[in-house]
Order: C-alpha cells, then structure tokens, then sequence
C-alpha cells in the first residue's frame, strides 16, 4: 500500500480495448490498496495527425498553436480512460494540465515544469478517486497551454510523482531495463534494479527505454521508477511486490543490496557522424574558434580527439556530433575557413558509439583497458573515446555495432547463465 | 467596416485545405476594415470518432469526461486556422472556451452559455488580432469543460458576438435561407432577409439551416446574422456591401423596409409521429392525466386534437410527438391505460408536418384556408392543425409531403418570376 503513479504511452492506450487493458492495471493496484494516479500518452498515431496537420497548415507555424493543437492528444486519452475505470467501478476523473495545474515556463513545445500544485489531487486521491492526467504539457505564463516534447509524457509521470511523495511505475512495451539491446544480444539479461546514474548514462547513449529528462528529474527528487510492460497480463500474479521489488526493472538510489555488478549493460548508438579538420594551425584559442560557433548553432559536440604535429605548428581536430547536425556543421565550419585557419574538412555519417556503463566502475580498474583489448580481439578500430565516472564510450566503424555490442556483453560476463 | 463575427462548420473546415480557403474569406474581410472573431467547428468526421470512442468505452458515460473528449475537435480547428492565418500574414489566436472564458451552467453535454467575458479578446481585436474561438464549449461553474451539444456552434458564435456588439455570418453549405428546401422545390428562392421570428419557425419547423437556439439568442440580443456560403468564391465581388446586405440571407429584426411578402417560406419536418386515444373517458383532469406524464418522461407534444363524441361521455384525443420518443410514449401511456380509462391505443409513424411561415399573416386574413383550399384540391387530407400569429401547420400522410411542398410554395406565389 501507498501512493502510485502509473504511466502508459502511446501504445498502450492505442485503442478503446488497449484502455481497457490499462484500467486493469489500474484496477489491481487500487484493489491492491494504493492511491493511484494515472498519466497517459496520447493514442498512438493520434500526435503524428495532429502533427501532420500543423505542418500542413504551415511549415513554419507558431509554437503556441502547435502546443495548443497537440496537447489535445493527452486529453482525448485522458477522459476515455477515466470513462472506462468508473465503467468497471473506480471513481476516476480526468484532468488536463492546465487544470491541476501544471505549470511551466513559456517555451512552447518544449517547456520545462516549475510548479505542480499537487493539493487538490492529492485529497481526492485520499478519498479514493483515481486521477487520469493527460501528460505531456502544461500551461504557461502566458495562460496558454504548453507541451513538453516529445516523449515527454514520462517526464510529467515523474514530476507529478515527485510533487505527490509517489513512487512512479512507467509501463512501456518492453518489460525492464536490460544488460544490451535484446535484439543484437540474444543473451541480454533484464536487470532488477539500475541506479538513476547508470540509467541517465544509458539514456543519454541512446538507450530509447526512458527519457533522458525523465531520469534527471527522478534523480534528483528521488522518485522510484519502474520500467515494466503494459502488455502483461493484469491479473498476472508477477506484480509488484510489498519488499519495493516487482515484475520490471527498478530504477532508483544506489544502494548496498544492489548488485554488485561493475558494468550493468552496453548500449550504443547509431545517430552519430564524425567531422575532421586537417591541419589546423594550433595557436591558443583554436579549440574556442571552432567549438564556440558550432555551440551557437545549437549543434552538441561530444566527442573531441585532438593530435598534434611532431613540430606543434598544426593540428588535426576530430569529433563527433548528432549525425541530423553534420550539414549544418560543415556550412558552419566551412564559412569560418580562413579565420580558424585549417587545410581540409572531412566527414563522415558511418561511425557509431558503443559504451559500457557501470557505477562499480568507480571501484574498480581495468574496465577500459578490457574494452579496448576486446574490440581489438575482434579486429574493431577504435576512432575516439570519452570516458566519465561510470562509463567508457569508443567510437568504431558502423558496420561493427553488433559485433562490438555482442563482444563486450560477453567480455564483461553480462550473459544470460 | 464594423465588427464580426464569422462562423464556419465542420464541412467548411474538413482538412487543412479547406481551412486555407477559410483564412482568405477571413483575410477580405480583415481587408476591409473590420474586427474580427471567427467560431469554429471541429472538422467533419472528427467530433463523431470521439463521440464514437466515449461510447466504446462505455455505453452510459460521465457527460463530465464526454465533454473533456468531443471538446478537443474545435481545439484542434482553431489552432489550425490560427496557424494558417498566420501563414498570410494575419495576426491571430486561437481561443478554448475556458480561456475567454465562456461560462456556462453546469448541465454538462447541453450546458447553456451565463456569460461571456470578451473583454480581453476585444482589446486584441482592435489591435487587428483575430480571436480563433473554438465553438460548441464554455467551461462550468466545477471549472471542468462544457459543450452545449450538437449544433451548439452557431449558438456559441451568436453568444461572442452579442457579447463583443458584432454582427454575425454564419458559413454554410447553402449559400442562404430559401422559401423552401431546394432539392423538393425547383421554383424556390433565397430570401435577402428574413425576420428572426420566421426563422425561429423555420427552425422550429424542421429547417436545418440555422440551429433553433442560435436564431432565438440572436433575437434576444438584436444580432444582425447571415446565412451565406462557404463554398463561394473568397475574392468573388458578391460581398458583404456597406448597406448590411450580403450575398446570403440576413435574418434581422423585422423592418419596413423588408419585402412585403405575407408567407416567406413553406417548412416540413418528416420527424413526426402520431398518436391517438380511443374512447378516453372524457372527465375534468383528463387531459392532465395523459400529457402530464408523458412531460414527465421528457417527451414533448406537438399538435393536438381532441373530438368528444355526441353525447359527451367520451373523447378520441390525437397528438403528434417526435418519432424517436414514439415507442417511449407508448409505454408510459399503456402503463397508466387504467387511471387515463381509454379503451384503446392507435399509433402511426407515417406522418409529416408541412408549415406555411410568414409575419404577413398578422394583417393578412385567409391565410389559413388558402393552405386548406391548395390541399384540398390535390387530395391530400389534413390530420391535424396548428396555428400561431406567424405560422400555420398541418399533419399530413408523409407520402404527399413533396406533392403538399410544391403546391403551396405555388398558391403563395413564392416560385421564382
């Protein structure tokens, strides 16, 4: 028993029959005793019409209206479910954001929460209505409403977990949290636990079972999430469990009983492209010159290896980007020839970035260097690589992903036993 | 130049395309100098998909969550026609019902409008902003969405514009109010003006032009409405004139400049049914005793006669009522056959009601049997009558209902010269 909220995304809520499924759920977790609030996607297809629409209406169109279009989304789910929990018996009522309300600052289509007043809800919870609350936005300043970006129907699930002392149960169309991408690696294991950490590192490196702000915002008002998939049975007996345990991956504080595994999985990501500027005359403020005007084109630079000639006169300065920038970079880059002074551009879109995360990394050595020999084994060059507390990153060539991914999950005793 | 308010339904507004030709009648009349609001519908198809989910989810629903669903159809609409006016360099907003807002009671699904706070969007309107209104919504006094029900459009575009002292033009599929339905009347033509009082008839008769609530509320408030179409031509030269008149009929207060027809229309509705009592034992009270529960049951009477037999111990009553309730009041009068003391129950669907509508008839007498005499002579029987100052009707069998139609819109000489 206690306070839950339950988020389903756009697949889940598909359809009037899929809804139905999502209120068994939800029917089992207040039988079960809790106080329960939902929040929901919008009906899978239903923001790529709306979407659609906009674009038609105007390629270039005022983000205000957009937002007032698409949050219609949520909405519609929202009232449809709650129809359907009091049809099976639950009080439910729906709510949209601007009426709890949710608060946010004024960036259309992709604000970020200030405020959730979390009071009324709260004392209709104690009396035992479910709250159905159409995720994804919010209003504004401006008294319009707002949307978070897309995806961001789980970040609103935490943030109203966070402002009711709620742990947050995300419900998705895989059931955890895995050691690797169970498409590439037969052998991938679910994990029953993740600390936010590992779980930001794997979101931020292309990982698409949470999103990335979804995880910044549990971290830090400490929420318990859990990833688990809708499309289990409800009444299956494999359900949450009083210990804190249940059917999907717990994603939460690191803690002495986890276990105690140095690296928890490997992800990778394919939307990568790497840029080359031959000989550039190394002169301080170089580094400032070329990364400073990419930074005020809105394009993040991750990556960055820089190699010095045996004079010190030049330097070759590679790193990588999102591979929808690499245009953009190149117009960039390219306009500022003479004033960074460089002979040549290169780039190229097929290179990929594989990484291997772990917070017992902190602890232990010799988890790069096994990284490194493993792909060697294997024959997989290594073009650059970051490393960060808990995780190392190497970029290779795009056609090894797999074979690099499968590799390391087996160097690093990740296989199923 | 003045200030308007211009509607458009859900046909006028089915996909983007047909929203860009509405942006440009809004364009010509923002170029001619006025302020202006626009009501919108939701796009044709939309608001029955959502009606069709909330039944889904289930058959008997809170009309609370069936508003916060069938609202989002005119959500959508006005932030698409706010987008595209844009595009073309209009100013623009779209407005939901709670940010006006447009406060309603709290019959929620048939909500009628208490006020209209229009003094924000008035001052954005003479900046040259033009306010977006999603129709057919308010919000009530649980600060929960309302919609007003079906056709509720028109009513709210009347209610903004009494509320900001506009005149209103209501965009349809016909480009006006005729002297009867078109598709059964080939000499029929389209009135230039018409009084509200005939149109509230018409409307009550079984026009579907213009929604009954929407003409009354026009009255109420002395809005100058128009009928016109949204099909025609946005640049055609066939416009709005300073003089009030446009290219579709205005419904107005009656003046003396109007023409001086004495019948301005023929109605019809095939709606009807009819019912008849046999042998009522005929007793102070009895009359109350039948209509009474059968108000009761939300079934409303239309015409009745009544013939007390010669030596006035017993009465044959005969009523019309709406066909869909026919079954509903047939019940409720077979429960209390013994309290009534009727002998017995006769009941017809095969009925239709034909109007003849004209404030002449005030000053004009023979009106009436002019009507009698025209059907007579084509042997159609009359089954009931009802009068009122401006209009009389008649039960007709429903297979001469074209046949009655014709033949009247001839003997008032309303068939085009």
């Amino acid at each position: 028993m206690g306070r839950l909220v339950m988020k389903f995304g756009g697949t889940s809520v598909a359809n009037v029959d899929r809804i139905r499924n999502v209120a068994r759920h939800v029917e089992r977790e207040v039988k079960a005793g809790n106080q329960v609030a939902v929040v929901v996607s919008a009906m899978a297809g239903t923001t790529n019409q709306l979407v659609e629409w906009c674009k038609q209406a105007a390629p270039m169109h005022d983000a205000r209206e957009y937002d007032a279009v698409v949050a219609t989304g949520e909405q519609i789910t929202a009232g449809l479910l709650a129809i359907v929990l009091q049809e099976i018996g639950i009080p439910a009522r729906s709510w949209s954001g601007w009426q709890i309300p949710i608060e946010t600052d004024g960036v259309h289509s992709a604000a970020r929460m200030t405020n959730i007043n979390g009071a009324e809800i709260l004392k209709r919870m104690e009396q035992g209505q479910v709250a159905v609350i159409a995720g994804f936005q919010g209003i504004g300043p401006d008294k319009r409403i707002t949307t978070l970006g897309r995806g961001g129907s789980d970040t609103s699930a935490v943030a109203v977990a966070a402002a009711l002392k709620a742990s947050c149960d995300i419900y998705t169309d895989v059931d955890g949290v895995y050691t690797a991408d169970p498409r590439i690696v037969t052998g991938a294991r679910k994990l029953d636990k993740i600390s936010y950490e590992e779980m930001l590192e794997q979101a931020s490196l292309g990982a698409k079972v949470l999103h990335l702000r979804s995880v910044e915002l549990a971290m830090v008002y400490n929420v318990p999430l859990q990833v688990r998939s809708s499309f289990e049975a409800p009444d299956s007996p494999n359900q949450n469990k009083p210990d804190g345990t249940g059917p999907g991956t717990i994603v939460c504080q690191e803690e002495k009983s986890m276990e105690q595994h140095v690296v928890s999985g490997i992800a990778y990501s394919r939307d990568e492209a790497k840029i080359s500027l031959r000989k550039v005359k190394d002169k301080p403020g170089v580094s400032a010159g070329v990364f400073g005007p990419l930074a005020e084109a809105d394009i993040s630079v991750d990556m960055i290896v820089q190699n010095v000639s045996a004079d010190g006169a030049v330097a070759d300065i590679t790193f990588t980007l999102p591979r929808k920038d690499l245009r953009k970079a190149i117009d960039v880059l390219e306009k500022l020839k003479d004033q960074i002074g460089f002979q040549d551009i290169t780039h190229s879109a097929d290179v990929a970035k594989v990484s291997v995360v772990g917070i017992g990394m902190r602890s232990h050595a010799g988890v790069a260097s096994k990284m490194f020999k493993s792909l060697a084994d294997k024959g997989i060059n290594i073009q650059a690589i970051t490393t960060s507390e808990i995780k190392v990153s190497v970029l290779i060539d795009e056609a090894y992903t797999e074979l690099a991914v499968r590799a390391l999950h087996t160097a690093y005793g990740l296989d199923k036993a």
